[in-house]
């Protein structure tokens, strides 16, 4: 029960040396990555630099202890930075003291939604969010990240938070660009796009292993941002226009809960419950992909309560929203990290570099932080994405393209709340049309088959309906159309049987649509009947007063029904050759 | 063709001298209700008695040409007036002119989506609105209805539009009642009460026959306008406080769209997109209802249509949004309407009244409408839906109250936004869990069935599971996540199979999860297999990489997959004896 709630003491109990080394060695390489990265996505945030580093020490500490994936790289991401600078945007100025302050509620709330969500069960919601709509609304994210940080690259003052904005403010700054920020940043680029695949290679010829040359290669943004440093420093660039960090605040960030505003907690209700959907979806998909390989288990509904509370010690650590980020992940993971434990001394190494390390960053070129957020969203985009949906399914094709418009064109947030309603509704779409055959008998036979794939024996007498889905509201009406349609199509009708082989579940509305059907076809005179009522669903049944109302019978299966119904027709196909001759002359 | 768009083509060629009668009867017993009924709704939308004479004008002529029930009787209704006062409150004060504005592009824009909808056959879009959410959204405006009249019925400023509002208002104003006003309500209340039933069989003794004697008690609506004007007239009621309708203006209205405001269209669209789902599905069950009675049918597209037209009539005509009425609807019915000519003789008739009979309804008391809007919602009440919508499933009846609260404590739109929002939510809930089964093979035969349920044999490197619904966004997470459970509670395994007898579809997002249990099973040295794949749903997977990628094989049965995969436990299992050994060592 105890361990239900904290995970750590599955793991704690039986920590030893090895898993210790194991774990520093990961929070080693996690940290190199985590320091420019985490300032790289508080810039995209919009916040100050400190925020990102904030955010890798309470948050990491308390995912350590209540997460359940053991290689997850909590911390700053870039989808969730760029949601935090959309959604605080709305209500402050970018870089006040309130756009930040809406960036705290932001985490607060997103991790109280995720914390209740876990505590719940309520984990199905994310459900709502379909994977084309996701992967469209991450490559649309990818491009307005991109997009975003061509200031800093160009250092010129291109602003705008779509691609309508963004892009006659690019046309409009190509004059105004600074030539040693342009420079600058097409060194770092060249050099970060290399060490991702080349970097390694040229370790491993200098005689390290394999797995330690592809780890140093990380240490390529260190690399970045040192060099970078030294160059500003010593050459005294900011001199030529590059913009460099300046001085962030040295120590530990000041704890406690903001100011409670409720008018501002209400404008951000929205955004918070996007956030903590998209940063769950994200999270838990890595942690299930990295737990399968070491075939450990992920639980759903404790990773919302981690994140959650990851979440709230953000924002009441001055920081900004976090969740499980990919690339540190995979960073984590194959540095050998075997449990939260390494996640807990990334935020100590995190927590001393800030009291150490803050002033040797005062000459970090902004351009840096940009480059680094470049490299990293880059392998959010995914551009086949879409044609492949497409060719896969209209449907899902036309949700993931709504979404990348709506982000790139309108807004973060109304291209999600776009691809979700328009997922859901085309969802409702199909359900709203199940599948329904009308059934005759198969000669020489007491299967009963569809009349528009079998070739098969019917009475116009009988109108046998087969639905192979359960009936519940979206699909209600569907169902009262097709039978009342039948009503006034088949003049000799007296039986309508509805044959229940795929219904595992009748909800009210349903219920009252049999109710509204045996009504309809009683005033007509025509009595409607079940067939191959399932267990559950007949107590169901029995529950209402519909089995009272049901002018007709409930047959344990179509043949009974039929031979009931139509005893002229079932003794006839029970002969092959009989009943191809009443085929023939229907 | 031409018959799909103007269904009059079907009825008009034959069209006899006895249809003629029939329908002629009909109209002149619907105008007797409409004329009272129209002013009252006018009054409870907040509108000038004689927009709900204009709404029975030109919307009533274009049902008559496009819709293709033979005796549906549209015009003003009960729950929709309820939702236009509702609507047009939030943007401008009740009375004003800026307020029947606002009602009028109500009218046109929820007839431009009824109209877009029908063209497009967007209809499965009402299934958005659950049986159990409209019963309650009924009974509730119902009870707001009533208590919006008491104002007219006791004569004192009672005001508020929800119960919070409302029950204070009345308190407060107990000792402002106007005593000749509450004595004429309670005269006139008692009086149409006892119409209902009683007046039938008075008009029998009398010597009517009973068909005659139950239209003619309909007229009880005119008696009580025409005593009750009269009284008023002759003992100058007004003087004792007693509110009168005042002047109606004589003739026809005048034509001609409103002004286009685009800020209130704007405002307008979410209740307009409610009061054509509400209006279109309270129009379509009574139509339905009626269709089946004559063996005749009711299209749902050109019902939209229909409805739309008249709506987009009503908004030129400085009308009010319409729909078509249980209570006339019966009426009309019951009198002998067979065509929908009856609904165009019908609007001819208040034409005539409007240019004749207007300023004979000077003193017509306003406790008279209200004493018949009173006794028209007391059929919308229905308290024990909720009990027994509880009883037969705890999800409908928790929509069912979220829908009835939201409407009687916050108001008419959030009450149908909650029930809309909760019954989505509980239904995706639902999906999200889709039923599925471990399966093991039973002793002596081929077959496979759930392990929880039945005696059967099963392969500790082999977990075989079956879904028991297709595969799409809402529940891919739910078999992803029981598949990486079973990899980490299963040390042995090497095999997955996934029975899909019941997949129908898979959507993007299920494929994409099939993709990811795939990956994570081969990261953990486990192939994945499918077994029973329909036909379809394999077309579908050859057009994504997906069986490129698969590590496993597709059997045609899940027999085929355990002779393959589990030899042994097939062999030992096709004699029962032996099987029976396996079952007990395991």
């Amino acid at each position: 029960m105890l361990k239900r709630y904290f995970p750590i003491l599955s793991w704690l109990p039986g920590y030893s040396r090895a898993d210790l080394t194991n774990d520093a060695i990961a929070a080693a390489v996690v940290t190199i990555m985590l320091i420019p990265q985490g300032m790289a996505y508080a810039m995209l945030a919009g916040l100050p630099p400190q925020a990102g580093l904030y955010a890798a020490i309470l948050p990491l500490l308390l995912y350590a202890l209540f997460g359940t994936s053991r290689s997850l790289a909590v911390g700053p991401a870039a989808v969730i930075a760029l949601m935090t600078a959309a959604a605080a945007g709305v209500v402050a100025e970018t870089g006040s003291a309130e756009f930040h302050f809406a960036a705290l509620w932001l985490a607060l709330m997103s991790g109280a939604m995720m914390l209740l969500m876990g505590l719940f069960r309520l984990g199905f919601i994310a459900s709502f969010l379909s994977h084309p709509v996701m992967s469209g609304f991450i490559t649309a994210s990818g491009i307005l990240i991109a997009a975003s940080q061509l200031r800093h690259l160009l250092g010129a003052p291109i602003s705008g938070k779509t691609l309508p904005q963004v892009v006659p403010s690019i046309v409009g700054n190509l004059g105004n660009m600074t030539p040693a920020t342009v420079i600058l940043s097409s060194v770092l680029l060249v050099f970060l796009f290399w060490s991702r695949k080349g970097a390694a290679p040229v370790l491993m010829r200098l005689g390290l292993s394999a797995p330690s040359a592809r780890l140093l290669a990380k240490a390529a943004l260190l690399v970045a941002v040192v060099v970078s440093t030294l160059l500003v420093w010593v050459f005294g660039l900011e001199r030529f226009g590059v913009a460099i960090l300046g001085e962030i605040p040295r120590g530990l960030p000041d704890f406690g809960l903001p100011t409670v505003d409720l008018d501002l907690m209400q404008l951000l209700i929205v955004p918070a419950i996007m956030i903590s959907i998209v940063g769950y979806v994200e999270s838990i998909s890595i942690g299930q992909t990295l737990a399968a390989k070491k075939r450990e288990s992920v639980n759903p509904d404790n990773e919302l309560i981690a994140l959650g509370l990851a979440n709230i010690g953000a924002g009441v650590s001055n920081a900004m929203p976090v969740t499980g980020g990919l690339a540190r992940t995979i960073v984590n993971h194959d540095a050998g990290a075997t449990t939260p434990a390494a996640g807990a001394m990334t935020a100590l190494s995190i927590a001393a570099a800030i009291m150490v390390l803050t002033p040797l960053m005062y000459f970090l070129p902004r351009a840096t932080l940009a480059a680094i957020i470049i490299v990293a969203v880059l392998s959010l985009l995914d551009f086949r994405a879409l044609p492949r949906t497409w060719s896969y399914s209209r449907a899902d094709g036309a949700a993931m393209a709504a979404t990348m418009l709506f982000t790139l064109l309108v807004g973060v947030e109304q291209g999600l709340l776009a691809g979700v309603g328009l997922s859901l509704g085309l969802f409702l779409f199909r359900t709203s049309r199940p599948h329904m055959a009308v059934v005759g008998q198969v000669a020489g036979t007491e299967h009963f088959r569809n009349v528009a794939r079998h070739k098969v024996a019917t009475d116009p007498t009988v109108f046998a309906i087969r639905v192979d889905e359960s009936l519940y509201f979206p699909n209600a009406r569907a169902l009262e159309d097709r039978i009342v349609q039948a009503l006034s199509d088949q003049p000799g009708l007296r039986h309508v049987v509805l044959q229940c082989t795929a219904v595992n579940y009748i909800d009210a509305s349903a219920l009252e649509s049999l109710e509204a059907i045996n009504t309809r076809l009683k005033d007509g005179g025509v009595q409607f009947h079940l067939s191959e009522v399932k267990g559950p669903v007949m107590d169901q049944l029995e529950r209402g007063h519909f089995m009272d109302d049901l002018t007709g019978e409930v047959f344990l299966t179509q043949f009974d029904a039929m031979v009931k119904l139509s005893p002229d027709l079932t003794s006839a196909c029970a002969n092959e050759e009989r009943c191809d001759t009443l085929l023939r002359s229907a």
